[in-house]
């Protein structure tokens, strides 16, 4: 099932996509947020569907596409988890999950601009899978009960200032908590339909140059270890955001890295869940 | 001005406590959220304070104090802000602010249980001025002009479990955000009445013993300083959150460090934000 919040920021419509058509669901919720995924809104959306009751948006391909889900209560991310990355940029491959925390409101649609920070010369890109959270979730007893908790996954650019985060002092947020930093979607993908999300490829490119080509296989640690991992330190609650790092490519990786400027376009894939497109703005 | 959030956990009522009488501020606002700070909430207060309106909360002192905030939407926190934390901890005095993110959820009442997470065996307190947004700040001039962009102050309690930060790899996240681990409150100040933000006492003890007893002089970068610097990086919207770190005194301090356990009894204090009182239960 594919989830789409389609309109302008700030009052994106909720809708389910069944072969390229958008279909209104505002009489069943007003957002995929953490009521909805807690309230068993996927089945209910699936009862709406068998009935054949829903009513396409008209001119839905003129909308805007928003993030696919509800500002999440948290950002929880894993960084270094492909071997290849850690390895581009020189740091060893980590003992268990290196976490770290992204605002919320870095979030913003999968083809919206994405605005350089002032006094950025080094704003860097990182296609990566999110999962996003079904339900409440702590103390899992394994990682074979993890993914029961997952509601599905989205693309997602953790876009990263790469002096801010390692030249500025302190942890890695100064370079990750940027306006805009977070573009997400163009789709939410429910579980059921991803059928390994450790063999899931994952692209980038800028400006038509491919960047990152790899494989959520060649992850550290997966999904189900990730989501488990986590439990043990905080709750999750449903609707939340997990991204589970990038692959190899980026541009601090790059023997002469070519970071973002004002006028770049990225564009993201990964399998399943869609292709992306921003352009690169000033702040 | 004092703000006060009355009631059982998830359904708190918004008041305004005049010489210890709770006025219920229900006729006005939902919460004490972005939107209301937006809003211009404080003197819209003060209007329905003037004109001498307010009911009185029946039984207000039987009812829970519940964080006097609502939720906010990112809480951002500054480490190793005072000299004396510093040393005690072994590191070096920071050129610039050090920088990282708290879980929103991790939020309680200012008297509510601690929890002990699981397998912890250094969960430790943080006494800290809590610094509550106003309005959207992002790329300000100068620290000059940051004040304006503060609506006002709370207590909170930044608890952190120091193995979880220090030893499980990666950045200090997972021994911020375990369930429980900010204490806020008992009431919101607003900034007209702290003449100096710099000059406030912060204290706690532990089952009565003394353990931090510091002031926010020894601050090494101020609010203004603090508030102005974060928005260089990151936008912060009304009724977010910023923590401005602890003085010295942790158990992470002491030659043999008492760290907390179930049963213990945390009370903190800083000038004009009243005093809390925190229980140490098993997760």
């Amino acid at each position: 099932m594919r989830l789409q919040r389609l309109g302008p920021v700030g009052s994106e419509r909720p809708a389910v996509q069944v072969d390229g058509v958008a279909y209104d669901l505002a009489q069943l919720t007003n957002d995929f947020d953490g009521d909805f995924f807690a309230a068993d809104g996927l089945r209910r959306v699936q009862d709406l569907l068998d009935a054949g009751t829903l009513k396409p948006i008209s001119g839905a391909e003129h909308l805007r596409v928003g993030p696919p889900i509800a500002r999440p209560g948290k950002i929880v991310c894993v960084g270094l988890n492909y071997r290849d990355h850690a390895a581009e940029t020189g740091q060893s491959v980590p003992d268990e999950p290196m976490v770290f925390m992204k605002d919320p409101s870095t979030i913003v649609g999968p083809n919206d601009d994405l605005v350089i920070p002032r006094g950025s010369s080094k704003t860097d890109w990182e296609v990566e899978l999110g999962v996003v959270v079904g339900r409440t979730t702590h103390y899992l007893e394994s990682p074979e009960v993890a993914m029961e908790h997952v509601a599905g996954y989205v693309l997602v650019n953790d876009v990263s200032e790469r002096e801010f985060q390692k030249e500025r002092g302190g942890s890695i947020d100064k370079g990750k908590n940027c306006a805009t930093f977070a573009p997400l979607g163009p789709w939410f993908l429910s579980r059921d339909e991803v059928a390994d999300p450790q063999a899931l490829r994952l692209t980038t490119t800028v400006n038509g140059e491919p960047r990152q080509d790899g494989t959520t296989a060649d992850m550290i640690f997966g999904v189900a270890h990730i989501v488990w991992y986590l439990s043990q330190f905080m709750p999750l609650h449903p609707g939340e955001l997990v991204l589970t790092g990038t692959p190899a490519g980026v541009a601090l990786g790059m023997a002469e890295p070519a970071f973002l400027r004002a006028g770049d376009v990225v564009e993201l894939t990964v399998d399943g869940l869609g292709a992306t497109r921003q352009r690169c703005v000033p702040a």
